[in-house]
């Protein structure tokens, strides 16, 4: 794997997510794998899970870490082509990504959709840009329209807890005070579509994904109808992609809570995390046996540790 | 040592004092004892000691460090029950405690009180439900009403330097600009009642510590005369506990200054730090062989060490 | 090398541009002779190329690197000798550097110049104050006046890349949205002029560099006249020093463009970085073979280590 950064990456969906969970097991044995080499982590925008996951799992293989905040550590980029730089933006990423690159073997990035200019977002310019001149493999931590540590994650924690062949998989959008970017769901439904299971994607009409990620994928606008017999369920908001960047409805009937799921198949609740409670999803949801969402968050490491596994043998 | 939050989690004060002190003169001997674990840190205030010689303690016993700046880095945290999350906090710490016990085997946590509401604070809020979601061993960096980490270093420095048994030690309070916790005070004064100590409390008239912290410690409201014959005195600003929060005084006769270690028995002057000079402690103190607080800070490193080696030693 | 804060130094300039060259083709040669050994990195700046290399040298050399960021993630801190601190610096240097050289075996520092005060600025006052209390070796990673870990490197790179004997080399001004610290160019003359080169500087009228800097190197106004028969070309923003901090020019005929390099002996184009894209240099520049910036901004990790290599070497 030259790099990771959607699902096109990793030509064996099935056997990376039997390595990552395998390497739950015994995280510790190829910590000299990665000896000598080192990973850059560079956040555009705020991260939790991803920033200490990532770092874990890097330590496991026994990788050197180095963290990069732009913006508070670091100087404010520039992406534009031709810019007279006589603003505000202070090196250009053709600096900067090259830079980096030459300090990294591996290089983590972080960069959130600017959810303005639709084009721009769905072209992935500021992760092309850093792949283009940084000149080293290149781990997305979540881009302007994919999350693939996040995918494959969750697709091990799908093959981690299911009792029975081709589970019913749900992707369900839920509400939220502010307008998200639709990286989770997006690279969601296109981690779901190389998996043997029964995926449906159900939403308020105008939520509608781009048709790259959401394919033929079964779309239904009643939530119950879709929720019915589900084993996992994905509850997440995004805003629209038609009217891009739109946030469409607040409507609470969306937020997923127990008393939904009564007409699931007793299914496990997924998400990426953070999630807005009593939002997004209530308490009663949560609190409950039915989420899954720490396991999930748990799983992250060894999700970022199978890539970067495999990154370290196929680059070096 | 299952966690470190007060010195009720320590069974024995003086051993563990003379392991600390044994560390400082071997401070490598148990470099293997922390390999393949994983310390988080999570700041949810600003910090120099506590951050670099609690990093340094780990890396003494060869364990990883991963540092978390709340707010700056990471999302901001929700702590209410029962909340809808529309505002402006992005994730309830029941998510994002119990994912950093799923990445660190030990997670050191620095919340300070918000001096407002004295209720919450005095219930150890933040950190009562940090302990009960993130699942793993918890070691507090500061928390709203104690700081143990800091008591244990000034008793370990009050042991390395103490020609004499039972020495007369003085807290003291003194001024400052600013609205100050009483984290410091409270838990010195906790530590002391279980050292072989004469201990004495001076301040004004409204700075009463908190009964739980102060016990039966005489209160002297004369700064002179509880300074008479001391061998330690420990000058400290905190806020007044009983009008919560409030700066009851700004009066610069309570500033400790070299005239006033004269009535002392050549006192050793401590400092947990940052200190204001010539507000809390005047500049002919600090800078006169009286003060102990450059030693003291760099005993913060051995004190955390033999922390962190008993919670290593007794969770794993 | 007890410390490493000018060319001052270095006893054998040449020597150690070797030691680095040495170091990039086996930079894992000496990876044991930092351990147990902890490199703080203390930044009142932003840095990107600084904050990485430097960590990646110390890695290479097996110490532990421990990050501090003043304001963001630490305390504002006070300069000033006898201040009442009732203001907003909340801990004095005397006791933060002091405190940093109880953890650190080697203080890294990152402090520009205020370019208020020419007085201040050039006494060094935050750098010595920092070698004063800290008490332990001090690595300038740029100071009010100097960056001479940005010197060595390109000193490096030059030899690095040079075809002949005693090659020219031309430091030109260039312009800048804001005013800039002198200590790039400052630093780079001094490094200059203890090397085997025809050194040249050109600006307008008004940016003379300080004496203590330029010596006696030939200056002149006309930059067509100073880049002829140029091999390195250096351009670079810098404010002031005479009348101190001002931008005097935004003349963009001073940029460096392609066309300017025609007259030049295929001169490769040197520069810190960051740098302004078509303010400072052209595009057609930085986009083609003439620039070296990259390969530039890759040696600063072996400068470093050779700068750290001998600090260890002779300090332990």
């Amino acid at each position: 794997m030259r790099q990771f950064l959607s699902v096109a990456d990793v030509s064996d969906v099935s056997s990376i997510v039997q390595e990552a969970l395998a390497l739950k097991h015994a995280p510790h044995t190829h910590d000299k794998l990665g000896n000598h080499k080192t990973l850059g982590l560079l956040f555009f925008n705020a991260s939790l899970r991803t920033r200490v996951s990532t770092q874990k799992a890097a330590q496991n293989l026994g990788m050197n870490v180095i963290v990069v905040n732009v913006g508070t550590e670091s100087w404010k980029l520039e992406f534009g082509e031709g810019v007279v730089m006589e603003g505000d933006t202070v090196e250009h990423i053709k600096e900067g990504a090259a830079v980096l690159g030459q300090y990294c073997d591996i290089l983590g990035v972080r960069a959130f959709a600017g959810l303005t200019d639709r084009e721009m977002d769905y072209s992935e310019n500021i992760m092309c840009k850093i792949i283009r001149y940084a000149g080293v493999p290149v781990l997305s931590l979540e881009s302007a329209t994919r999350h693939p540590l996040q995918s494959l994650t969750d697709l091990m924690t799908i093959t981690e807890l299911c009792q029975k062949p081709r589970p019913k998989v749900v992707l369900t959008w839920a509400p939220h005070p502010k307008a998200l970017p639709q990286a989770v769901p997006n690279s969601f439904a296109e981690w779901m579509r190389c998996a043997d299971v029964e995926f449906v994607i159900t939403h308020p009409e105008g939520y509608e994904l781009a048709t790259e990620f959401a394919g033929d994928v079964p779309v239904l606008y009643n939530q119950d109808e879709a929720l019915t017999g589900a084993d996992f369920v994905y509850p997440k908001n995004w805003s629209s992609y038609r009217n891009y960047g739109a946030v469409l409805s607040q409507n609470r009937n969306w937020t997923l809570t127990a008393a939904k799921l009564l007409q699931t198949n007793a299914a496990k609740v997924l998400h990426c995390l953070p999630t807005r409670r009593n939002v997004e999803i209530a308490d009663d949801v949560l609190d409950s046996p039915s989420s899954v969402v720490i396991q999930e968050a748990g799983n992250r490491v060894y999700a970022a540790q199978a890539v970067l596994k495999r990154m370290l043998e196929t680059n070096f």
